[in-house]
């Protein structure tokens, strides 16, 4: 592409603010794109500090970093909440093979998020691979007893939404071990939810809800080309046999906390909007894109409103929440301290899907919540949002209960996010500066437009 | 981001098809995202032959495999089409440094693509930066004579639009050294033309024009750090000199090709609908983003239409242009070839701005071409376009003349675009393969959407 001269413009992207409302979404994005700190925060946390899981050291770190950031920016209040959290720790790197007839092929796997350990000497056992929850009844006690149960329903490619493609395979890696467990399954292999075909195993948190701890079962993601080929040898060998260790273990609560600025609101001060990312990270990556992001377009929200010298009307709360990935418990504590305060939240925005090119916003409400935030659409069109629709809004916000109150998630383009979510590759190279930068400026932009104009 | 249980759907990414061309545009998006060979072909002209500059033996070896490839699919009609391209060789690889009071700050270069040599023993001289064509007339022959001029206009990280801000700084590299060399400079050094600040040079095409050849001097492109220290450091030493050194030479133009696939029309083969990209690219990356993935994009149209059974009824040509880089000899001969045999082009369509997710397609024609394309605009929603502008189609489709035609471009997000384009960093690993496969899709969609309703 070379072309310079010739270039006709689209006439949508000429940008000429004429409204008061179209000036300050200028203003807005003029700073994010040439003034921003997003980046630069984001990189201390992934290259700096790194993989930030709940109760570790990092993640401690993380919550000092960004406390510390956040005073810099002059804000009305910058505290720490405290909350407790699980501290779940991955131990030793975990092996795996597939065997055949004594020949021992190597499979890159990792623990699922609060699986127990196999036994020191690790699991050895033949394998029944299932594509989903159900067919384990199907195939019953008989066939699964004393087996490895292997979950090997893709992520469908089919799908032009990568998350509907995560939602519809999730289950596996959510309850796919403690449903085995009821079958006499020993352990589980569960295919990593990506929609590549690659080598890097993808973990993420799994549940054995209230079965009794002596039938939690070890369980393990296998990277999708290793599923390929234990799927592929399964058939020529229906005996094969597959090996896992794993040392994984979780030990007692932490105390940690949710860190928290806010800018008072000058006219209601008793009405709160929230918005939010979580700090805390899988282990294998830098947690950069889930939710590194999240957490620097939060608190870029507040210094965009502080470098405009913008006074909200409410008040404007980032939150960056601890144990999103693994507990919720940052979630859960928020709310239960908005509850026991009496605190009244109108709106709270979460943008935890990854820093790419945004294209709009998940509203999570009935018809007429929907409609209040459609209403700004076209103030977005010059920058390239589009996407007003009904939808899951964010784990942490998830929980605040409020007489009244709109959630929204920023809703990225994420097609490349399941290329690393939970992953090794989930790292700082791959958040466009750009990229996370517009996104941040969208957030701003619907905060100051539900600042200015209320959800009613 | 784990959440899995309670995600609520986007209503308009449930695709539903009810109508014939829904489904068939959904059968376009299933094969695309499931069945597609558009990454493996990109892959091997990225990673087995690479970069593919016009006259190279790469791009010949590029010609070679493409037209292969379109052999096997069954097509009416592949053939190659003969262009003389001009042969342009980058020679040695470029060196560069500032000099102040005898120490010398390397930096890095790359010489301009068809720009000349330095002499042998390089090129050292003081600097007058500038910021625009413009400024040259103010400074003149007196401040300019004898100096290297050092064009520093960034791209303007403001603008949401990257191709834009592209659009806005690119006289620099593509007229500057003409211009300088009016005023008697002996060298150009133009700042990068991408939006990251780094250590990549980024080539492109420079235009010597009608000067005469003894006043072509030699031009290089700096990469954005270095031009910043350039900067800083002309503003604290504004008598430093500047060294490079460079190769490059202009050889006899070569037999080249343009690689054509035809599906004959079945009810009006006499009228033509192109669909294309450019196999050549500049040589320091392997030209997987540009323009590698609209070369692949072209042949899937047709590939895909093959393994839907799709019957054209106009003639669907892919065209895989040669030389758009450096002299758009390819998109020339193609024109001049169709209006000397009176052939009847009714629409032409481009891929050449980077296998991004796709955004939606710019329009090249009158108010009421572009109304013809936008009526389709609902078709394309569930697969998340949106944008459907007036806009520049593409420099190998825009010599194409015919008594009727519409001209689109796809247009991709481009916000990554220019940390790739004519660097370093334009390699495979780049693309991502589903973003590569939905602008396949979509442009195989609007092909097949003007093919049964024309474009009356």
């Amino acid at each position: 592409m070379r072309k310079l001269s010739l270039l006709l413009i689209f006439n949508s992207l000429l940008i000429t603010a004429q409204t008061p409302d179209e000036q300050k979404l200028k203003d807005i994005y003029d700073q994010s794109l040439t003034n921003s700190q997003s980046y630069s925060w984001l990189d201390h946390l992934s290259n700096k500090i790194g993989a930030r899981l709940s109760g570790s050291a990092n993640a401690q770190k993380a919550i000092e970093y960004t406390k510390a950031e956040l005073d810099k920016l002059g804000l009305d209040r910058v505290y720490l909440q405290e909350v407790m959290v699980p501290h779940w720790v991955r131990g030793e790197k975990e092996s795996a093979y597939i065997e055949i007839n004594k020949k021992k092929i190597p499979v890159p796997i990792c623990a699922l998020g609060m699986s127990v350990a196999t036994p020191e000497k690790g699991i050895l056992a033949e394998v029944v691979e299932v594509q989903s929850i159900k067919e384990l009844e199907i195939l019953g006690v008989e066939k699964i007893k004393g087996r490895i149960v292997f979950f090997n329903r893709p992520m469908n490619n089919a799908l032009v939404e990568p998350m509907e493609a995560y939602r519809d395979a999730g289950d596996q890696r959510g309850k796919g071990p403690r449903e085995a467990s009821k079958y006499g399954a020993v352990g589980v292999i569960v295919r990593s939810l990506t929609l590549r075909l690659d080598d890097f195993p993808h973990t993420g948190g799994t549940w054995y809800g209230d079965i009794p701890a002596a039938q939690h079962i070890p369980a393990a993601a296998i990277s999708t080309n290793g599923a390929a080929l234990l799927s592929k040898s399964l058939k020529t060998n229906p005996n094969l046999k597959f090996f896992f260790k794993q040392s994984c273990k979780k030990l007692d609560d932490v105390l940690s906390y949710n860190v928290i600025g806010e800018i008072t609101g000058s006219e209601h001060p008793e009405q709160i909007m929230v918005v939010g990312g979580h700090l805390d990270s899988w282990d294998l990556g830098d947690g950069a894109q889930d939710d590194g992001a999240g957490v620097v377009q939060s608190m870029e929200v507040l210094r965009i409103f502080k470098l405009l010298g913008y006074k909200p009307k409410h008040t404007i709360r980032a939150v960056l929440f601890i144990n999103e990935e693994n507990g919720v418990r940052g979630g859960d504590a928020y709310a239960a301290v908005a509850q026991s305060s009496n605190e009244n939240h109108i709106f709270a925005m979460e943008s935890d899907s990854g820093g790419f090119t945004p294209r709009g916003f998940t509203i999570e409400g009935d018809e007429a919540d929907v409609a209040r935030i459609q209403r700004w659409k076209p103030l977005f069109e010059p920058y390239m949002l589009h996407l007003f629709a009904k939808g899951h809004s964010g784990t942490d916000v998830e929980p605040i209960k409020s007489s009244k109150i709109i959630k929204v998630g920023l809703k990225p383009d994420t097609q490349r996010y399941f290329d690393h979510h939970h992953a090794a590759t989930d790292t700082f190279d791959a958040v466009n500066k750009r990229e996370l930068e517009l996104g941040a400026a969208a957030m701003t932009s619907l905060m100051y437009l539900v600042d200015q104009y209320g959800i009613d």
